[in-house]
């Protein structure tokens, strides 16, 4: 139970990082690593990697993906023209939950936003995960605003 | 006033643009036009039109900017690898509001983002802005997520 490295996903990763998606305890988005599924998930994968303004990164303990999490850098006129990075699909280990994976994975994310221009940071979190709610109020976010999503 | 049209924006709308902003009621991200905020508008002008993710729009009417949004796509592994576009920035000038621009800009918004390849849509809205959250309510967004915000 060492602290984890944070280094960027690699491709072979991939089906580590499915299956901290499939933990997730909310469920609602139907995420299952299968062969009829990787396909779509590669498809991803490679789309954040060709992207300049995207990231994704994994928490690793030894041979284990523990952890992940996306960047995503928001060039924006709002502000003055301020940088902002949402950080999207922070997922850690079931397992592994309450050990400060989360709180490690953050502050890697700030300090990479900040080195790289960027002087806001925000994220989204389904209203029924209140032990996330305090988790981010306790480093500092502000629960300043409505979170609204549609699907197309 | 008759129903705007809705084109990307051109360097030259840029402080037409920000005069929207200085409009923005809550006022508490201090956008200005002048001559020492214009360089940091227009370097951030510039990194939303080189970004391929990005694209800032306008809407128009004669030869008036009376509303503005930005679209960021997203590429993202959860959903099945789901592309979502985040909206940003939504600004309607303060003399035509409640006449329906700001509901044709995000109709206008969601065709585009599903034309694109995008199948879902979401947005933050600050938790003062009640008659913002009616208005995406009715265009059928769940408020389901608490926004959260931090400075760098």
């Amino acid at each position: 139970m060492s602290a984890p490295s944070i280094r960027e996903a690699l491709a072979g990763d991939l089906e580590a990082i499915i299956h901290l998606h499939e933990e997730d305890e909310l469920g609602s988005h139907g995420d299952v690593w299968s062969a009829e599924t990787q396909p779509a998930y590669e498809a991803a994968f490679e789309a954040i990697q060709r992207s300049p303004d995207n990231r994704l990164f994994v928490a690793v303990d030894g041979d284990e993906i523990v952890g992940t999490f996306q960047l995503t850098f928001i060039p924006n006129l709002t502000g003055r023209g301020t940088t902002r990075v949402k950080v999207e699909s922070v997922k850690v280990r079931a397992v592994r939950r309450s050990g400060g994976i989360g709180a490690q994975m953050i502050a890697f994310a700030e300090d990479f936003a900040r080195t790289h221009g960027a002087a806001a940071m925000e994220l989204t979190s389904n209203k029924s995960r209140k032990d996330a709610h305090r988790f981010y109020e306790r480093l500092g976010f502000a629960r300043s605003h409505e979170g609204f999503k549609k699907k197309l």
